[in-house]
């Protein structure tokens, strides 16, 4: 039988260290995740934003996580819990099918003879591992893969298809790096010569701590001198560049297509939404939030909020504003103008 | 001979529904395309934005599509027909030579015992394809193309090289996939919780819909429960980041760079330009049209334009126009000050 | 013994052109490159950025590249040279190990019988390559990258991991194509019909120049009619989207995340910071250095900065700044008002 009873679920989510207090029947069964708009009588949902409420009082769900404050708002199977998205992010995992990974090692594989490879490791169809690579228990290689010389990579990490590691680049255990990702390819350095740019060899590696996770088509470049290093906890979404020598502190969170140029540090727990942008050789501390689409170019000690931007206008409207900001300055005299004529009569 | 008369260029369009009428030599040959100011005396040339016209007169084109309305600046052989940027579109096929595609199955390809390829697919090089994967009819997969179990592909799909798609994806007939474009990767989702992120297991699809165009290195995420779809005769550029659970409705255009974060809804027939953001669950209308680097962080009902930023300045006055915007707020109150004042003495 | 002396160092730098006078001992023997914070006693290390003086008067390094006016401030060894981080990249290709590269002809590939590979090129494992290419000299391909019919790749270029390259691209001398970079995939063309997007056949190429050096995951499309050129000695970042029929000129650098759309023209000796983007079809001069995130909608005929964007600001005053620039009109014609009525007292 499929699911699971919500006793039975009570005590997954326990062992999880998640306390839930169920209002409802513990022997009712639910087989599936569903949101709270699509969610049938067989089905968990979850409230986790409150922009969805509304949708809590004809919600058919046969079980829905919420939190205290909200359990008024439904009438069925309720597991209420603190914190009901981690909830549900553990949950998730119970009714994942999980994804068949390469099992063994792919006789299309091309493996250094020096490599050495776990025997609990798998490696897909037309992965080439260099000399020297390390790789550890139970590491799942998807195919097609392509892992430089003097690699290692920790146990239970799982690195899916047509990623590039380059040489040296240190993986830790517990990390995800998602398909087309490029991890070691030089930082962008160069000097200006007389007949042209003088390209400046890229010496260092790349360090990606513990538990890690990196999405898809980013890109992580190698040192110049020292290392460019993720610190163990962090996540990393789709199509962002780190440049050479950033480092990014445990736990913070990188959306897609954020820019961090070269050799700027951010703190440990940041948040950055998508977009946003870092100018090179500036530090951001902990716990800051960055905005979408801001643009970073000075250094922030100070924890909080920082955004950029105009927001979005009708673009006629945007059209004169943009105007505007352009003799923003004799708008600007034109007041100061008027204050001294003012300060005249008065003063 | 290669090329086409002027007449039996007529008929082709004609077939392809295109009306035009030709003022010129009904026997004249063209045998390629070219741009108004390249086009020689053997190539056919099109005007289809006016910045160009100025060329019109001096273009030594063997035959113009153009225009009633430009007819009268081009006295060579001329084409005249409503949209001559549509005619010149289909005209294109009619010179393209075609790519050389795999047309058999490679003997380096990995295929899985129980996918199911139809006997007119063709599968290139180290190709390597999953469990339960069906692929229709004439599909043609480049070399290197990773695909896992569950997959399906509609009839007459190109997928060009290093393209990964995850377990599951769905894709429609005639849909196009170029290089390294990753499809179905987990979406960024993530609780937190106290020891650090606690991953969402990535539960939801990823559904293509038919005569889609996607360009290279774009990221279409998996949906976190639900499914992330992109619906029939969608336009999707390079470098386009497509968050989990986004719907993306029929024929909206995506250009380059594009991040469109989580669960948000785009309408459709609208056209979003490069490097635009979009915030998470939102929803935007039909026929919306959204500028270049625009920051959409709400929703919007209203067909019509939207635009964000501040233009481009000499760099000296744009620091300046920064420092302004922060005493934005003394300025309203300077002029606030000064309304007072006047008020008063005219009150 | 690794490393040199100082007197063997300052042999090496004449002979690449840089003239440097020493301070001190020159048998002294440096083995690796530092940064002046964590350079040791063997170390050479160099001051580029003015940023960094404050850590030369506590430097260990063992010797230190340095511009004559900054001499004074490190007592230890040091080489005097007008540019110090000129000399510091000729510099790094003396420590650099080298990667170990494909040194042959993997029995792996899928090389057509037809093209023509020089027999000191090497070629990694899984690599395809079409019809009729031309590889040069000394060219090393790695593993699984992926190139199309009737591509050339002149002498001693390098082509990183999961790198696709489309028929009929052309790559010069000495270029350099980081990982899952893809060069030569259609142009982003679609005329509007009445069914929807029809697509226009993308019938150019894409023409690389010599010494040009490509990150990694960028994107740069082919011609619709005309090639795309990238001219020689040109850099380019990671995550870069350049479209069809872009030309870049002469020792242009772009930064990581920029998107160039179609038909735009960058003059020779440019420099784009990160994530700038560039609308279609304009025209920017030489020596145009335009500032990261900038919104470029209009061609610069100028040499000069230019740059865009707010700045960054704390969340809660940016959301009001935004609400401000909505009212800006407003404040202007209160601005106006206050102005008439004071010249209707002092006129």
């Amino acid at each position: 039988m499929t699911g699971f009873t919500l006793a039975e679920l009570i005590k997954k989510l326990q062992a999880d260290a998640i306390e839930v207090e169920l209002l409802g029947d513990s022997a009712y069964r639910v087989d599936s995740l569903a949101t709270l708009q699509a969610a049938g009588p067989h089905q968990l949902s979850f409230l986790a934003n409150t922009k969805y409420r509304r949708f809590l009082s004809v919600a058919k769900a046969g079980c829905v996580l919420l939190s205290p404050s909200e359990q008024g708002f439904f009438s069925g199977n309720r597991l209420i819990c603190v914190n009901p998205y981690l909830a549900y992010a553990k949950a998730s995992h119970y009714f994942s099918l999980g994804v068949t990974k390469p099992v063994s090692i792919a006789a299309s594989a091309t493996i250094a003879p020096c490599a050495v490879v776990a025997p609990s490791a798998a490696v897909g169809a037309n992965v080439v591992i260099g000399d020297r690579v390390v790789i550890g228990e139970r590491v799942v290689i998807f195919p097609n893969v392509v892992i430089g010389n003097d690699v290692s990579i920790g146990a239970d990490t799982v690195i899916y298809p047509n990623v590039t590691l380059y040489h040296q680049v240190q993986v830790g255990c517990r990390v995800v790096i998602h398909s087309n990702t490029v991890i070691g390819a030089d930082g962008f350095g160069f000097a200006k010569g007389a007949a042209g740019w003088v390209k400046i060899a890229q010496l260092g590696r790349v360090i990606i701590g513990d538990r890690v996770e990196i999405g898809a088509c980013t890109t992580i470049d190698r040192g110049a001198i020292e290392d460019t290093v993720i610190e163990e906890g962090v996540i990393i979404d789709n199509q962002v560049q780190i440049a050479h020598n950033v480092r990014i502190g445990k736990h913070s969170a990188i959306a897609g297509c954020v820019g961090i140029s070269g050799s700027t540090k951010i703190g440990e727990h940041c948040t950055v939404a998508g977009a946003a942008g870092f100018a090179g050789h500036i530090e951001i501390g902990d716990r800051v939030h960055i905005g979408m689409q801001a643009q970073v170019t000075k250094s922030i000690q100070s924890a909080g909020a920082y955004a950029s931007g105009t927001g979005l206008m009708d673009a006629e409207e945007w059209r004169k504003m943009v105007a505007r900001l352009r003799r923003f300055e004799q708008l600007e005299k034109r007041l100061k103008k008027l204050e001294d004529q003012a300060s005249g009569e008065h003063g």
